[in-house]
């Protein structure tokens, strides 16, 4: 009989409580699947009177963290406290160190330390795994680390946040405020009751910065990503953008441009085509662009104990049999430091919704200002309500929307168009512009 | 410096040719991601003198490939010769044999020999990895094998040949019959001027073995497999299929039931909101479903030199990274013996399409005959053409199309009612039934 894994779990929330209980079910398929048994052997929690519903008798309970950690009878840690800081950190630190192996679903802690921890994993032979960290079951990781190992990937993109998409299908669907679809969601309990890190891109952009080292080498970096939210996002936009073909989706996006490699996060349109268009709900998807072959897509649930427990066992298992890859794909010191993008010289096609104040002229006014800046049109649409001449208020025309979707350009040029066009006072308020993202 | 991976390939058609351009252009990532170098040292293929615009300088040519698969100079064989038997089967046999890995491209062969394979493999060592097999770029055999270790499965079902996806897309999107789409398929490449492995659902059996293997822990044999082709199907399905809310494809099912696992391959109704549903033209998907888990859907190029070569050159990154996974996931001694599904005892809704001689009272005669089988009906629709009463013909009325969709019941009850229907001389011609698969 091989010797097991001896697995110390810090944490029993949701997703600790379902991986105690999967390793228990799936006990001897992970046997059979790795070669060896796997076996909880010690945990530790804030709590140990609380209720689980798990049977923990014959499992060591450890005063911390730090002492799992450092506990001789333990071979894998795997740490479930979240938290971007101690006692996860130090807890993960000196399992490395002691050549312990380390299972962590925790993407602020990853996207902030990884880099160090995993030149520590590096250097004492332990692995670092963090499938769950992005798009919890989902085996995004290691298909960039693994399985697209022999391909030169030129973008990958993809909803990181159930949350943001969840709003955005609510939005969409039933033509509701951002306001109102974000109270839904905090009621089902798919939004924080802060969702500002959610809702500003924030999350989106740690898993994008995970992603993007995968992908390209790149150091993990959250500061070298350009973040925009969704909260601007009006149910006029989404109406628009279905009736031109495309949908709004919060993205990350990491893409190889001849500058270097450009990470950001922003509401994006992508075709209605396009398999990213087709998720819905809390749903995340990952699209990855090999070169020279069609793009890849990866879809599931993105969070939920059970999806994450399930990428957090699939992690222990490759511990199990031995696996030892470099935890971003290559090794640390060949990672390379990148810059913020410089957003003004992305390259792409926009879409402008603008509030027109005059009927007559504007789309004329509007265009010609796009055009001093080079900026073709692909459509420009001036929408009347309800398909009549747009209504007079006290003998002027009320403000109508104007869309435009242009063909690729420079989002400088953009800005400088609209600038142009808002000192020529035939617009009223402030434009909304939406990057177009092609397939 | 470590060793690099020395690298010997039989066979240099489309996809052994962008396997050395891979190797050869990613040279330094490969070499960062596995911690080692990959060299092609020696190449085999019909023809040296035969034309194919890569540089072969400084790579032994081999006599042929069994003499490659002896040569000690090579550590790791890639057969892309194909064919299900001599030389393929006794070159990976005696690479196997002598210790080395071997990564193959060859679905057939692995579908007919992999679990004699496998056990050489386990025995003396060596790798056996063949996720080119199975949707080329798509990482659906890593994902069962590796990144849903931990989860059990309870169905795996996809869109597995390029060829039948792209002939019901055209018939669903053009109302083409299934002939002129084959017919235009052959013209474009992707069907072959013998398109009967294709189109009787065989490709797609040989790949639902492999992945049910993975997924289930069966033997791996194609003969277990109930299959049916695409050829009956008519656009008047496809029609009727997206008027009630579904798509037709061709999927291959291998599902957990009460009396074991059910490996199946026919035309499907499934809901035009799945992930599988929007998959159209050649590009093939995979959903998996783990217990407790919202689905996992795999989507991509299923065929392709690029493609293919991708996964062959990521196989071969695992082998350099000295990952050695048993091949089906699983000691071969461990792999189950599986029964042919008896599909008289499959249950799910099916979609009925009957031609109804009579207007009056033939849709009761129906659902009485249905009822009798205890069979419900979620919905029953007769067809008049351009929505008008059935013409009459020669004071008789002509066949219209009766639409029925049942809910949840066996087949050997549905083939009962359609019997005693068919004796009540109601309908004319042969009904057409489809099984309908709910995600």
């Amino acid at each position: 009989m091989v010797a097991p894994l001896r697995v110390g779990i810090a944490g029993l929330g949701t997703v600790g409580v379902e991986v105690v209980r999967l390793i228990e079910r799936q006990g001897r398929v992970l046997t059979e699947r790795t070669g060896r048994p796997v076996k909880v052997v010690a945990v530790t929690a804030r709590s140990k009177a609380k209720k689980r519903g798990i049977d923990l008798s014959g499992i060591t309970w450890a005063k911390d963290a730090l002492a799992l950690a450092s506990d001789p009878e333990v071979d894998c840690l795997v740490e479930l406290m979240g938290g971007a800081g101690d006692p996860a950190l130090s807890a993960i630190d000196t399992a490395l160190k002691a050549g312990k192996s380390v299972v962590t679903a925790n993407k602020a802690l990853i996207a902030k330390h990884g880099l160090k921890l995993a030149k520590a994993a590096e250097k004492h032979g332990g692995a670092l795994n963090f499938e769950a960290a992005v798009c919890a079951a989902i085996p995004v990781i290691k298909t960039l680390r693994e399985g697209l190992a022999g391909t030169g990937i030129s973008r990958v993109y993809g909803i990181l946040n159930g949350t943001c998409n969840y709003i955005l299908t609510r939005m969409e669907q039933e033509g509701l405020s951002f306001d109102e679809c974000l109270k839904d969601a905090q009621r089902l309990g798919y939004a924080e009751a802060d969702p500002s890190f959610d809702i500003h891109g924030h999350d989106t952009a740690q898993k994008l910065a995970i992603l993007a080292s995968l992908a390209f080498g790149t150091q993990v970096a959250e500061k070298s990503i350009y973040v925009e939210g969704i909260s601007s996002i009006a149910p006029e936009d989404l109406k628009a953008a279905a009736e031109l073909g495309y949908r709004v989706k919060l993205l990350g996006v990491a893409v190889r441009t001849a500058k270097g490699i450009e990470q950001r996060v922003h509401p994006t349109m992508v075709p209605k085509s396009s398999s990213i268009a087709q998720v819905m709900g809390v749903t995340n998807a990952v699209t990855i662009d090999g070169e020279g072959i069609p793009p890849i897509t990866l879809v599931g649930p993105g969070a939920g104990g059970a999806a994450t427990a399930s990428a957090v066992v699939a992690d222990i298992a490759d511990v199990a049999r031995g696996i030892r890859a470099a935890p971003f794909g290559r090794p640390v010191d060949k990672l390379r430091a990148t810059e913020k993008a410089p957003m003004e010289r992305h390259e792409g096609g926009y879409y402008i919704r603008l509030m027109a104040r005059d009927h007559a002229g504007t789309a004329a006014t509007i265009a010609t200002r796009l055009a001093e800046q080079k900026i073709s049109i692909e459509s420009i649409v001036q929408r009347h309500p309800n398909g009549s001449e747009p209504p007079k208020t006290a003998g002027k025309s009320a403000p109508v929307p104007v869309i435009l979707i242009t063909y690729a350009t420079h989002e400088d040029a953009v800005h400088r168009a609209l600038q142009a066009v808002q000192r020529d006072k035939v617009i009223s308020g402030k434009p909304q512009v939406i990057r177009i993202e092609k397939n």
